[in-house]
Parts: C-alpha cells; sequence; structure tokens
C-alpha cells in the first residue's frame, strides 16, 4: 500500500491539471513543427524555506508516476475543443487536439532522492525530451514538488526542535484541500515525523495513524469521568485522555482514578493530552499527578498552534510534554506558505541538433537563470558535507576543480583532493520509462534523517544558521558571464 | 460541468479521509450504544482572517456532496481491520467494521450561503443528526470548509485593492499539493476573481481560463521577436506577450513591432505582460510605448509575487497595469495559511429524548464554546448591515430584543424596531439528503460582491478595519454564563 497515490486517490487524468499557457505554448511548438526538439528544463527554489540553511527534497515518486500516468481523455480534449478565442474561434485546431490524444510523455529525468537536503539555486530535477514534453507537464510538476519540498523541510525543522520526542502529525483539518492534507501526511513523514492522524495516509502510504478523542467525547457525557470510563471500555489499549475539557489539573485526577480502576483489571492508561493553556506549568503540574498516582511512565502529549519555535521553548522552560500533535503549522507552512519552485529551460537543439544553451536574465540579477545540463556534485571531507558544485555534464571539469560561490562569486573554492564526491541527481527516468528502485517511505524517512546529520549543527539552527556552501563550477560560470555580456550587447 | 467535483476527481471514498480519533470516538460511541443519540455541532472559526474584519464563505457545496458521498469501501475496511492497538490487537471489533459498511449520514446540516460574509465566532454550519455521524465527518468538513473560506476571503481582498481591474487566479504551481489548487481556483472565482489559468478548474467548475506564454516559450527561439511571431502565428486573436524574458522596455518595442505586423494582417494584439522588475515604473514606460506605437488600447498584464498590499500600492504609485496575475499569495494565503474554524459539540439529547445543552470551558477564556442550537440573524438598517445576533432557535427571543457583544460583554445592544432580518443558517440538507437549491459558481461571486458592499467600506480596509458587531442574543448569553458557573463550581 505504500507510495504511488495518485492512481488510487484520482479518477481524473492529468493533462488538464496544468496552466492553460502550457496548453497554448505547445500548441504553439506544434503549429511550428518544433514540438521534438530536444530541450533540457531544469527545476530549482531559489528562497531558503523559513530563514534555514536547507530543504528536504520530496514528492518525487509523485511527479514520477504523474509524467507516466499523464495522458489526455477524452472528456479532457472535448472541454479544449469548447474553448474559444477572444474573437469567439476555437482556441486550438482540431489536429493539435488530435495529436494531444495520444500524447505520452517520453521525457528522461535525473532527479534528487527524496530525504536530500538541497539548497536554493540548485537544480532539484533535471528533465529532458521533446520540448514539448518538458514543458506541458511543468506546473504539476511545480505543484507536487515544491508543496512536498515545502512541508518535508518544515517537518524536519520540528522533528530537529522536538528532538528525540516524538512529532505526530494532525493536519488534516487545517490543510489547504484535500490534497494539502494527503501530500503533507507523506512528505511531513519523510520530514521525520512519526505518525500521523489522517487515516487516509495511512492506508495510501503505510504511516502509522495515531489518535486520541476530542472535547466532544467528553461533552458528549454528563461528567468527564464517564467519558473516560467508556472509552477505556472501548480502548483499554489506546487511552491516551483528553484533559483539558474543564480544567486540565482536574482532568488529569480524573484521568488517574480511571487509570487506577484500568490497572485493577490489568489494563494500562497510555497518557494524557493537552490541547490549550500553558503548556510549560501544566504538563508539569499534570506529571506530578501522574508520577505521585503511580504512573510514572504514562506519557504527556501536547497540541495547541505548536510550531518548531514553540517546541524548542517549550522544552527550554522544562515541559514535561514527550509526544507533540502539530498540525496546522506544520502541513501548511506556517512562515512560508510556498517553496518559490521554478522551471527554466537551459539549453535545447538548434535543427541541426546540436545543443544550444540558453539563460534568461530579467530586470532581476536574482532571476538569472542557469544555462546548460546541470548536475549538483555534494563534496564530502571526514567530518561530512562541506561544499555542493553545481556543473554541467557535457562540460569538462578543469584540474584543479575550482568554483565561484552563488550567492557572491567573490568568493572561490578549491576542491580538496581528498574530499569524496557523489552526485546528486540520480537517473530516474528514461524516456518515459521510470529506471529508478523506488525506495520505501521509511527508507527516505531514515535517509533525511542521515544526510541532514552530515550538516554541521550551525546549519540546522534556527536562528542565522551558517549557510551552506554552493558553487557554480569555473567553466559553466565563465561561460554564464559570457552569455549574459553577449545578451546585455543585444539589449545596448 | 459546474460544481461538485468531488465525485469527478476522487476516485477514494471518503470514510478514510478523516482523523484516527473520529474513528476510536465512533467505536467509543458504538460500544456504548450512543451511536444514534442526536446531537447538534457547529463550526465556527476565531481569528478574523489577514487581520480584516470579514471573511467570505465557501465550500459548503463541496461540503454536501461530501456528507452524501461518504461510504466506507471495502479496501477501506480492510485497512481498518489491519489496525493494530499498542498490543498487537485488532484496533476495532468486527461487529463495528460491519457497522461502517452500510453507514450513510443521515445528518440535517443548516449553513451560510457561499459568498456570505461571515465574522468571528459565528456559526458557519450547525449539523444535527445522530452524535456518531455528526462526529465522524469532522475532520473532512473542516478541511474542506476551513481552506475555501480563508481563499475566498483572500480572493476578496486582492479583488478589493484592485477594483476595478481584473484578477486572474495563477496559483497552480505553487498550491499546497493538488487539490490545493483545485478547491483554491473554485474559491478564488467565487471571491471575485475573473478567470483562472488552472485547465482542470476550468473544466470541473467552468470559470473562464486564461494565460500568456512562458520565459521558456522565448528562450525557444533564436530571438524574442521570433518568439513573439511564432506566438501570433499560433494564437492570433489571444496574444499576450511576456516581454521581460531580456529586458521589458526592450520586449515592449518588440511586441509592438510585431503587433504593427500583425495588425497589417487584420489581428490585434491584446497586449504585453510584465513578470519582474519595478512593476510601477516598467508600467509607465511600456504604456509610453504601447500607446505611441499606435496600441491605446493594448493591456498591461503583471504578475509577480503580488497580494492585495503590492496591488493597492501599485496602483496608488500611478501603475497602468489593468490585469492583474495573482498565484502564491492567493491560492496559498500569504499572511495566514490556514483559517482556524473548529466544529464543536453545543447540544445532546439524553436518554428520555431532552436536549442537554454542553459547552467546553478549558483554560483559555478565548477557547469556551457556545451551548445550544445556534442561528445567526443579521440585521439591516437602510444603509446596510449593521449587526449580527447569535441566538438559539429552541429559546424565545426577548422582547425588545437584546445582545451583549461577543468580544466585549461589557457592550450591549437593542435591536431597533425598523430594522430588517435575515436568517443566515439556511436549511441545506435533511436527514442526509440535499434540500437545497444550489446556485451557480458565477452566483456565488455576485453575492460576494453584493454582499460585502452591504458592509462599510471601513469594514473592508486592510490596516485596522473597523469590526462588525457580533452579539449573543440575552437569553442565550445568561444561559451561557449561568452554565459556566456551574461549572466552575464542579471545578472548586
Amino acid at each position: 500500500m505504500k507510495g504511488s497515490y495518485l492512481s488510487k486517490v484520482y479518477c481524473e487524468s492529468f493533462g488538464l491539471l496544468t496552466d492553460l499557457y502550457e496548453l497554448t505554448m505547445a500548441y504553439g511548438y506544434w503549429k511550428e513543427k518544433m514540438e521534438d526538439r530536444e530541450a533540457v528544463f531544469h527545476l530549482f527554489f531559489r528562497k531558503k524555506p523559513f530563514d534555514g540553511s536547507f530543504a528536504v527534497v520530496a514528492g518525487m515518486e509523485t511527479a514520477l508516476e504523474f509524467i507516466e500516468r499523464f495522458r489526455f481523455e477524452k472528456s479532457d480534449l472535448e472541454y479544449l475543443r469548447s474553448l474559444k478565442d477572444s474573437l469567439g474561434k476555437p482556441l486550438f485546431e482540431v489536429g493539435f487536439l488530435d495529436y494531444l490524444k495520444d500524447l505520452r510523455l517520453r521525457l528522461s529525468v535525473d532527479a534528487m532522492e527524496e530525504g536530500s537536503p538541497v539548497f536554493p539555486y540548485e537544480p532539484l530535477i533535471r528533465v529532458q525530451g521533446p520540448i514539448l514534453h518538458a514543458q506541458i507537464m511543468e506546473s504539476a510538476l511545480l505543484n507536487i514538488i515544491n508543496f512536498q519540498t515545502l512541508i518535508a523541510t518544515k517537518a524536519a525543522r520540528i522533528c530537529f526542535a522536538a528532538n528525540p520526542d516524538v512529532i505526530v502529525e494532525f493536519g488534516l483539518r487545517r490543510a489547504q484541500g484535500i490534497d494539502g492534507a494527503i501530500a503533507a501526511s507523506r512528505s511531513a513523514f519523510i520530514g521525520g515525523c512519526h505518525s500521523t492522524s489522517n487515516v487516509i495516509a495511512g492506508k495510501l502510504f503505510g504511516i502509522p495513524v495515531k489518535g486520541t478523542h476530542a472535547h466532544s467525547w467528553v461533552m458528549a457525557f454528563d461528567h468527564e469521568i464517564d467519558s473516560f470510563r467508556a472509552f477505556a471500555r472501548a480502548l483499554p489499549r489506546e487511552c491516551i485522555f483528553l484533559i483539558d475539557t474543564y480544567d486540565s489539573v482536574e482532568g488529569a485526577k480524573r484521568a488517574v482514578k480511571v487509570a487506577k480502576e484500568m490497572r485493577k483489571e490489568g489494563k494500562e492508561m497510555v497518557g494524557v493530552r493537552l490541547d490549550s493553556g500553558d503548556l510549560t506549568h501544566l504538563s508539569i503540574e499534570v506529571r506530578k499527578i501522574l508520577d505521585e498516582g503511580g504512573f510514572p511512565k504514562a506519557k504527556i502529549m501536547a497540541s495547541n498552534e505548536l510550531d518548531e519555535y514553540l517546541i524548542f521553548d517549550l522544552k527550554h522552560q522544562g515541559s514535561k510534554v514527550t509526544i507533540w500533535g502539530v498540525g496546522t503549522n506544520l502541513v501548511t507552512a506556517k512562515g512560508q506558505s510556498a517553496l518559490d519552485g521554478v522551471y527554466k529551460l537551459s539549453a535545447i537543439k538548434d535543427r541541426r541538433g546540436k545543443w544550444q544553451y540558453r539563460l534568461k536574465i530579467s530586470e532581476q540579477m536574482s532571476k538569472v537563470t542557469l544555462p546548460g545540463i546541470p548536475q549538483v556534485r555534494r563534496y564530502f571531507n571526514e567530518k561530512g558535507a562541506v561544499a555542493d558544485m553545481i556543473y554541467d555534464v557535457a562540460m569538462k571539469i578543469g584540474k584543479p576543480v575550482q568554483m565561484f560561490q552563488l550567492a557572491d562569486s567573490s568568493v572561490k573554492k578549491k576542491i580538496h583532493p581528498a574530499w569524496s564526491h557523489r552526485d546528486l541527481l540520480v537517473p530516474m527516468m528514461k524516456k518515459g520509462k521510470k529506471i529508478y528502485s523506488q525506495p520505501s517511505l521509511e527508507a527516505m524517512r531514515k535517509k533525511t534523517y542521515l544526510e541532514l546529520s552530515t550538516l554541521p549543527v550551525a546549519m540546522r539552527r534556527f536562528l542565522n544558521p551558517s549557510p551552506h556552501f554552493v558553487g557554480i563550477e569555473k567553466g559553466l560560470y565563465d561561460l554564464k558571464l559570457a552569455m549574459i555580456d553577449e545578451l546585455n550587447k543585444g539589449i545596448s
């Protein structure tokens, strides 16, 4: 039941999960007979999420499934046929719709594995294939990768703050739409969460599901203690009592009373949950009540608008919580509700089959793009990752290997001969066929943990984390500068 | 093709789109033989979204469809059967799973219509029916209403800032998951947007779809002007040229050149689009180029991380943009990524069939809930809406009608006999059957506009908007206080 959820959840085909301009551009390529011109696009983001230093890649499996399943169905084509232009004429020729009917994406995809730390401006995914194919799936690819990467990153931060405590993802009710919940549960688990409250995510991905009970359960009974007793009868081995419906301290005492009754029948309360008030103060009080009542192993769970900063702070204040239920701020990525990933053309073959490198300059220097066929190489010394270098797979790398820092090109770095390295973009799809052996979600979750451990602790802190060195290989850098000069000459 | 998209998009049934605790509570109600006890829940939010004064209701049609289509399928029940408790025993008895197999929600729903302005603490939806039925769909109901209401609200704010200019929703690529895009396109249209780039939303809801072309289109050609000419050949009546790939001013000149060539063939450029740089300065420059080139009617569209504040500011600065493409910040609700809607039990029938009113107190006064069977009445004078009053449908309203302000109960208000009124919770579903005649999405969009016009302008401004008076009817208020006293006595 793990992974690949699109086919289980969505009965719609995916051709129309796109911005209209992808279709009008596809139409243009087709009209110009350019549809099969080989092109390279790559996906990257610019802004460090949450002012941290890193992001955690997620969404690749979903993206690959999207590409494999991409097609236009009859009702999609009928809809496209119904579209009119400003003069009321059909927007698309019938011949183009016939072309779309048989379209399957013959794309080659090299991408970072889910769970990899990634830094601004690094290509996360490189797509190569007929330009129409590579263009038409842009919007959906960005939708999938931007969101899942954002949430895996947020989850990793929250888990880092709570470490070694457990995070249960509780986001369904406040998530941004149905898939805002489902895809978030998936990515939150990759980022390090222990389990989810979202049952459909449990079914689809095999993520452990957890839960307690609501205030309404307590309110459905005449007395709080009746509700605890009833819960203990129904779920004798899963009892986490929510104790704040009327008064948390009194609630804790009642939970202990019911737990003692349970113990006489050989059953053990798991713990209690706080959902309001001062969680530090209350958890200390409640811990005392539980300990003095004879329940030193009973756990205290807390929820209530938590995020990485609050959890870090509560732990620092001596809170006795050890299970954290985090919902809204995790699944909606509080502080930065979107990753600003973009997908840019960087090379196209001319009519003779020769690569033409391309870049965009625009009014903003930060929006200048990278030309070529990029790969990302991560270098390691004996302590862990030291630097990443973006290079071009079609260009020879000079010796010694030199690079210019992306953030400030006045800073150069030479690669030490003793450093080992690994290329991060891994072949995942070849001409539309998946060639990547998909790890389990649990393996991705472990990868996140292990790979983040190779980064210096200073990179994981929340306030002014130290940045990772990301550079552009000298040859590619020189080429980029020359291309910018050339374009600027054309303008002036 | 309008409306009701769940059945078209999702092949999964919806029973498992829920937090685990809804199922464990349902199990508890069933074990206690309480599953058919009649209960009343209501949904409300506490925090004004975006520090504004109002929200715009959206998502009801989706929510009703969810309730109608709610069921557990074979694979759902198999999954539930596979769940184990902490000792490895089955979490649920087989008898309960059999019960779920045949479960259809026999709920009665009274709710505010989509497009209605709504204020903090007002019940948006009142659900009545067997407690198990009303409980089990809590998570999904909140997911749907919280998000769609949030986005309709954001859209209304952005449209208000841009008025009378047109907003095109461009959010697919940065939305929070696939439904984060689809549901956002729906709600953004209800909130006032003119169209969307998201083609599947066009197909599902009949929303007009719009688009231009990407930088990659320009970069696929050797020269920018070649790309404009090719676009004009393919889409002669839909030409909005993106002019900032290399240099916006030069791009505008090239657009004019191609537009002149088009005009010779009897075709007219629609306009140009800016996507970077100083949009005020550039739009003024570009306007001049277009006017002097003979294209005073050509439109200028802009995009680039826009939101209500930026658009308001750009217009104030004299920008010449008249079509605004708004993506990320609209569909992910920048500034407040979730509406904090909750769903609370407020009444339950005892075993003799008599209503027992309930409220929750907790540690935080702001989290105290409302007892009873609530309705919201909006009062109008000749200028527009003056106040809302929450009252209980089972309680007699005193004469004169008096209420206490929710935000500060020291403020009282008497209803003027000349004011007209309307009850906002409308019967939509009776025992699981929809009895509401669903308006078109276009009608909801108009409703948003018309109803917001009944609010004072001071309520719509962004900085310190004046609040709407929302009160609680005196009888209900007195009852609530008495219940709090009673509960506090029980604690101390």
